[in-house]
């Protein structure tokens, strides 16, 4: 890590891209009059208020390396963030996890109902492929296919839909470390790897451009899971907004089941490292990239 | 209704769309090692081996009006189908309308279980965009964010999701009729509106045809829906091949509730014959698509 991404100010760089998404998932998520106004509220109660962003953060800083245009980042931005916030959403059903908590308030299918919880996942889903196609996105439509096209391939069976598939079919098994790392690739890894690809399908970025973020988002986002996956071993739901110890109790497999706690940390350490050192050909513009990287396994929630 | 749409043979051409959708929709989603492969049955399960394929049927009669090659609107019409399903599934959920049976065999929370049946509608949604943004699909990057964009809007809190929600949020309250022909228009009839333009997408149609289109395509799905009523109202399992009765029996909000039976059949015949007036400017091309019109309220599954 160079000596200015010790001195980023991760902290304020985050909040900002906060800031800037709740504005824009705001504009993106009007409110309707009528009937289907309870389904945009629910939408809006997932959506916004809430989270670290770091999938948003991801894109923004990824797109700042080519210099595109802050309004068309943070519109993809916040279509990830709808993306993340439908898994949520999914996740906790009663069917799926069974969270009553997220982001330190209910759940949606507490605040609202499960049918509402269902329907405004599959709403959030729709408006995040729609909101990448829109003009405004990039005045080149390639570049929209290319993210529609990228964000199928990281939400679907192939990715996030496909690791929690796995998740669920793991329960009860014993999975080897490379399953494991499979499951978390597709399930967390593939979204976070969009993220930072997203910025160079903005930037019009070289194949090898393109292929270094991407790794950099695929090692990232591993390192985040096993650093989530010690949360819920060590911390306490006061720090993480949520309910913890959940893992070991529904025997889910983890590499902090597998490796223990200690050999997962230094693992996802090395990863961090990993996700840093596939920025060398970027100059300090990619600080907030590398900061993030350390950030991820040093947080406390 | 021209000489020749009486004659045209709709049986025929409604079946080999069905063997068309099943050929493309087999090789859209191919079987996958690991352990996410219970995922993909589920979705094969549900989007293959049955259904009229009413929506491709649509897209593809649609596109040959002008002359867009087979293999695209295959494609397009898979996508809607993938969509269409996806819907299916999650309407089928106890959250829902916790319907057991569905094209004859079990629904798939049933055949599978409710976190799968929840994925695999996931996965299928995120798949359908994915189809639509693939070169394959169309030679002009512009014309694929076009099919997204219109399919982001038939599917969202705008469409099909914002017409469920009104669905549920209906149930125990007394609608006008306004408010049934709004929540069918949004639950229904958005995606089949989208199925014909689609094909005016595709074939780069003058903005007038691309009108008409819609007008048909939003017509006929309220035709469609009033006739699926009907059917509920009046028919038996063994014709429709799910339960019948249950609209009355769960208070929900039809025309058949509102105008009764002889009226609400009326009423579909006037659609039906009101969406095949838009077609007025194509010639007997549009034979498939005046003769499906007729058949939309006739049929007795």
């Amino acid at each position: 890590m160079t000596q200015s991404a010790d001195v980023f100010d991760l902290a304020s760089a985050m909040s900002r891209v906060a800031r800037v998404m709740e504005e824009c998932l705001d504009s993106l998520l009007p409110q309707v009059p009528g009937l289907e106004a309870r389904l945009v509220e629910a939408m809006r109660y997932a959506a916004l208020g809430g989270g670290k962003r770091m999938r948003a953060f991801v894109v923004m800083e990824a797109a700042s390396l080519f210099a595109v245009a802050e309004t068309s980042a943070a519109r993809v931005a916040a279509s990830i963030e709808m993306l993340h916030a439908y898994s949520l959403i999914h996740d906790d059903l009663p069917a799926m996890d069974d969270d009553d908590m997220r982001r330190g308030k209910p759940s949606t299918h507490k605040a609202f109902d499960e049918a509402t919880a269902i329907l405004a996942g599959d709403a959030l889903q729709a408006r995040a492929f729609e909101v990448l196609a829109e003009p405004e996105t990039h005045s080149d439509a390639a570049a929209r296919c290319d993210l529609v096209l990228a964000l199928g391939h990281a939400a679907g069976s192939r990715g996030m839909a496909g690791g929690q598939m796995i998740d669920i079919e793991a329960e009860g098994r014993v999975l080897t470390a490379v399953e494991v790392t499979r499951l978390q690739a597709l399930k967390t890894g593939r979204l976070i790897q969009f993220s930072a690809e997203a910025g160079a399908i903005l930037g019009r970025a070289s194949p090898s451009q393109r292929r270094a973020l991407a790794a950099y988002g695929a090692d990232l986002g591993t390192a985040f899971q096993i650093a989530d996956d010690l949360l819920d071993a060590e911390g306490t739901a006061e720090e993480t907004g949520k309910a913890t110890g959940k893992d070991a109790a529904a025997g889910k497999a983890t590499m902090v089941a597998i490796l223990g706690i200690e050999s997962a940390r230094t693992h996802a350490l090395m990863l961090s490292q990993q996700a840093v050192a596939h920025l060398e050909g970027f100059d300090e513009r990619a600080d907030g990239l590398r900061a993030l990287a350390s950030f991820a396994v040093e947080r406390r929630s």
